[in-house]
């Protein structure tokens, strides 16, 4: 199939290969034009606007969203749109809130055009392999693209989760899961690297890969991480985040309901992200004023 | 190898089968002598006693605990330890407390028998098919025993891990993480089960279990469970116990670290054993007396 590939950047383009190698012929824009230069080497057909991207396929076309949600997302589509014709599909592989895609999808739906919002999985391995999606849309509209995902998808990696929204929707709960996982396999180690034992970590991820309950593709890459960095000297314990996680928690705050690991989680993130805290202060004073407890001084 | 094993429960009897299979010969006693007549006609030699057991294997002895842990661990090597003679190794490999492990290596170590404590990951499938194991103990006396477990354990599916107590210590910290996962998929299917979206969770896990980051075995029995009860309609949310996250987090408590991931996966399945709690009340009476918030009454 024809399809037109907005974004470059690594998982844009690991997906643009994987396409290529299924047959699929692509056409691709991104803001860089450096990087669309390079990309034609493998096959990939840069064009270096919008416009001529539209213009290379014909209708009802395909055009495949691959760039940072939130705003950079908004303005594509916004200058997108009116390029666009009634039966042409966009799907937003990126990690949009699923709230912007409600939004995205209505916009569209006035010209006629179908808007799928696309959770991606995997990691850029993935997208040159073979990933994960979960795709929310038009069920009537949705055959038409379902051969792009049969192919750059692993086997049964691919699901079509019902009406607009529920693609992105559920990519963020299972970030938010990975969240999770995350932080208990990092306290796990954290209590071995405290204990009076001496592991090599690297055994021990690959012992417990194999045969064991917590047997995960995350175990796997801390196998990896440690083979490495053995005790990870090599970086902070600094956890950044990207949306999805503190989205889940607002969720779980508009349905009103609790999800205290995935909160917890994320407020642990937030906490590595300083190096001192002023609740820290404030309850060390009040130890102090109290009971004449030391403070330890800046 | 000739092996002598004691307890044949689900682990214990998939134990032998598997032991069996590899061309060990099993010697097995149980409490329950039915358990013991049944499992004659699978190959494996029952005896009536503790004593019998002793007396049927040539020095040096190995003899494998499969029984549960704690009082029953600890009475049956109470008995056992009389019988065995120096040179003798003896391998626990029950969910035991390290710390119980270190007392029972201590104790054997006085009559120069080897104690082995062993983490077993992996199920009763495990068991039966190959599991995972994690063992502390003697490394001077490790090899007289390493091959058995190249033979019951799946491919990279066990690990000498070091000194006497390391084994059930890393087997907890195993099943500490465990229980982080596994609250974090809960919340995360809780979340999609209130969404506004309609969801087939069997073919979520499903996908989620193909190319996602989350992917894991724990996923991959979700995906089981959802094929037979699709919205876990025949179960009430009770979230049982037995030890090991109890352990971990009082193991961080000795520590005097942070697992507050792990902590409060183990609380919110304390809060799960109640149907009301005290705390709410305590909380519902404090509104209504400040700002006359109505309570929900008995």
């Amino acid at each position: 199939m024809n399809i037109g590939l907005i974004g470059l950047g690594k998982m844009g383009y690991n997906l643009a290969l994987n396409m290529i190698d299924h047959g699929h012929h692509v056409t691709a824009f991104d803001a860089n034009q450096e990087t669309v230069e390079k990309s034609k080497k493998n096959g990939i057909q840069g064009v270096a606007s919008l416009e001529e991207l539209v213009q290379q396929l014909s209708t009802p076309r395909i055009i495949w969203l691959m760039v940072p949600a939130g705003k950079i997302t908004d303005l594509v589509i916004h200058e997108l749109q009116p390029l666009l014709s009634k039966g042409d599909m966009v799907i937003d592989g990126g990690n949009s809130n699923y709230k912007d895609s409600l939004k995205h999808y209505d916009n569209f739906a006035k010209s006629g055009i179908h808007f799928f919002d696309v959770g991606t999985s995997g990691g850029t391995s993935g997208s040159r392999e073979g990933a994960c999606f979960m795709i929310g849309g038009d069920a009537s509209a949705f055959h038409h693209i379902e051969p792009i995902f049969k192919d750059i998808a692993v086997e049964n990696g691919y699901l079509y989760t019902g009406k607009a929204g529920s693609g992105h929707f559920l990519k963020m709960i299972h970030n938010g899961i990975e969240y999770g996982m995350m932080a208990a396999m990092g306290e796990g180690f954290d209590l071995l690297e405290k204990s009076p034992f001496d592991y090599d970590y690297e055994k021990v991820a690959r012992v417990w890969n194999n045969g064991s309950v917590i047997r995960s593709w995350l175990m796997e890459l801390m196998e990896d991480a440690f083979s490495k960095d053995p005790h990870l000297d090599e970086i902070r314990g600094v956890m950044n985040s990207s949306g999805e996680g503190k989205w889940t928690v607002e969720t779980a705050l508009e349905l009103e309901t609790a999800a205290p690991i995935i909160a917890l989680s994320l407020m642990m993130r937030y906490r590595s992200q300083e190096n001192d805290t002023f609740t820290g202060k404030v309850v060390a004073a009040l130890r102090n004023e109290f009971g004449g407890h030391a403070t330890v001084k800046n």
